[in-house]
């Protein structure tokens, strides 16, 4: 009987837990799942046969060894810095491992080992990375296929209200981890490449440098780089390609009115704020503003960063109620913290809220000495607030390779990323029976 | 005989080392000065009477401790990273230390060691700091030995070219490390205070917030806020103070047309641009710009960051040969490393040039239920490329405060900078004889 661990049962753990608990008993297969919190676990096990859940605790090196060592294939949904220590016990021990989290460069490192052991490590077989990956390569290795010359790249992903839930100015809610949100594309220049020109955008302009992308049905949306593009060139085998460029989605509207807070300084996660505890909303926004005896903070405001007053960014501001005296009550936060904290207040997704996953891919490309253009894209809502986008998207990719890996479908060994054609067209095709659906389109060739 | 042993004899060490040379003979003592560049050395000593040169490397640690032992005062005008190490080994071998470097906490630490050991090690006693401490220290004390209550305390410093050589669009040229002057603000964002109000700006803003500064005789200034204020209530005395702000001087227009710079995120110095050997200064300047086929660099330029095309910004770009087809011709070079660069090409002090140093302080008080202002201020001007501003400035409090510990007129130990009267009063009077003098002004008051 071969046993299934997987590591924490957080928001994104249901789907994955659904998929594999479907499937233990016709495979004679055991599914054992721990958390620290394990009454979570057992309400997501229901109590299923072939089904076992025990308390975890992360950081105990026994338990975790112990539990690895009862494996044949360990699935770590833990905080991404934990992965590398999780590998080098599963290599040590021979077992697989699937994550969803970024192939990191000690990860990396662990390659070779892993191949001497005969392990598949696979990684970034999420969402984002996971799904982007898996359905750009498809399009591109048909192209490649083809004798068609890539010229332009293009991929951008968000995680979104779905649009019955989508009823704030902002038109966001938090479908991801709010600390990311807040800090997204902080830290560093953006990097990527314009019709073979390299080019680098510094954080405070991130999010005045946007594509804007229209998806049918949809309607409207923007698109803000990601930090480091052109680590990509050398994964998709792009190294000579023009133009790369992955962003994230949002709304229309929405990086115009966030680069306020970019621009106030109010996202900075390196310093703590004098006397936060007891600082009010209305203070913390006049933090960031000149001193004036007369001017109002929304006045300040205007005339710092030139809104006009009849700007929709200043709807989106009072939609914050950020100029209002509520007190923030916390004590030696930075502004990141404090901005995390008002926004969770109007952006955390309610008990009948929907998410939505939204992923965009453009392909440039040169055929037969025409140049042509291919975009493929993907929406998906979320049935419930435990069967959101963001967990089936993230969940069953995961939940497949699983599967794959334990039946021998995977045979490459190493650390991998879900690149190659073995990998990526069974689980596209799976996906699909989940309603996880690319739709290709022919354009006309724009180039940058 | 007393030995004088000094560290480094570089730019600013000639009028410390005219100084001491001048006072060895009639007080029996002996200067020593070590440098890896000996030649250099012996064109400052010149051979007079009980002066020494000696070739020194400073990562020799026996040289080093050797050196210092032979001391009775060792003066270290080295790079400020190696002044910890310095002090530990004059600590140790009981012998008073002087620099013009700021206290590191590491350096702090070393406080109670220096006084168990009856040594004094003096720091912060070049211009900035240093001048600005002990002229600020003797203002703030008369207010309040007077029964003022201090309300505000504002102070800019700035090296800048003399009005004699102040011959291009930006009127600035490199008077100090023209590293230091590429990252100014850069690493963290800014902290200072406003009629009691804790005020932050990020680095991006720092040169959208300056304040406006007249000089008698020298005209229009403009002052941009350094990282730190808040730390000065302390060492000041100031701590219930409503409003304290640090700044460095330029000449009008000179920040906005640096916040360029700063917005196109020319002065990071977090990664290496790609093929900097070959780029020019125009792809360097393009890098920052979105792509366009058919727009030139001055036009994307123009529009991105808003700036009319009769604007003097683009003078003062001009003026660098920004635009041009220039090679950069250094390998892995970071955006910050590439600007210092080009700007070297022009902002480089020439033979005939002469710097200028500009001091500014204002105090706000009550005295007597009424409000008052007083400022006060200094400009020296260099007399040639040897006895330039920064040289005079920086070194003769060093030397002066060298000549009063070994004649026991500096009598407290431990580690500190010059803000006791007993220091102040002393170094600033000899400095009037160097014309380092002063202007004192009663103002009404305005309040921030």
């Amino acid at each position: 009987m071969k046993n299934i661990v997987v590591f924490g049962a957080g928001l994104s753990a249901s789907v994955l837990i659904d998929y594999l608990a479907d499937l233990v008993v016709e495979n004679d297969w055991m599914l054992s799942v721990g958390d620290r919190d394990i009454d979570l676990v057992e309400s997501k096990l229901k109590g299923r046969p072939n089904t076992h859940a025990f308390k975890f605790d992360v950081t105990d090196d026994f338990q975790r060894l112990n539990e690895i060592s009862k494996a044949d294939i360990v699935v770590s949904m833990l905080p991404a810095h934990m992965h590398v220590e999780v590998a080098k016990e599963c290599i040590g021990l021979k077992k697989h491992m699937v994550t969803a989290s970024y192939i990191s460069p000690e990860m990396l490192e662990l390659d070779q080992r892993a191949k001497d052991a005969g392990v598949v490590i696979m990684n970034e077989i999420g969402v984002d990375p996971g799904i982007d990956h898996m359905s750009a390569m498809r399009v591109l290795d048909e192209i490649r296929e083809q004798g068609g010359k890539m010229l332009q790249f293009e991929t951008f992903t968000g995680g979104l209200p779905a649009p019955q839930s989508d009823d704030n100015p902002w038109h966001y809610k938090f479908a991801w981890n709010p600390r990311n949100v807040v800090l997204a594309g902080a830290g560093g220049a953006v990097k990527f490449k314009q019709e073979g020109q390299f080019k680098y955008i510094p954080y405070h302009q991130v999010f005045r440098r946007i594509e804007r992308i229209d998806i049918p049905e949809y309607g409207q949306f923007e698109g803000y780089a990601n930090r480091d593009s052109l680590k990509y060139q050398s994964v998709y085998g792009l190294q000579d390609i023009p133009t790369i460029y992955r962003g994230t989605l949002r709304r229309r509207g929405f990086c115009k009115a966030w680069d306020v807070f970019v621009k106030l300084g109010a996202t900075d996660d390196s310093y703590v704020m004098e006397g936060s505890e007891n600082m009010t909303y209305r203070e913390f926004l006049n933090s960031f503003l000149a001193y004036n005896p007369h001017d109002s903070v929304e006045l300040k405001l205007m005339h710092y960063l030139k809104i006009d007053q009849d700007n929709d960014i200043m709807d989106k501001m009072d939609s914050l109620d950020i100029f209002s005296d509520t007190k923030i009550g916390i004590p030696n936060a930075t502004p990141a913290r404090i901005l995390q904290h008002i926004l969770e207040q109007k952006w955390t997704l309610n008990e009948d809220d929907l998410d939505m996953i939204v992923m965009y891919h453009v392909f440039g490309y040169e055929m037969d000495g025409k140049k042509m253009q291919r975009s493929s894209y993907m929406v998906l809502e979320g049935d419930d607030r435990t069967n959101t986008a963001m967990a089936k998207t993230v969940g069953l990719p995961v939940a497949i390779a699983t599967r794959m890996i334990l039946n021998g479908k995977i045979s490459a060994s190493g650390v991998k990323a879900p690149i190659s054609k073995e990998v990526y067209q069974p689980v596209l095709n799976e996906l699909e029976e989940y309603g996880i659906r690319f739709t290709e389109r022919e354009d006309t060739y724009r180039g940058y």
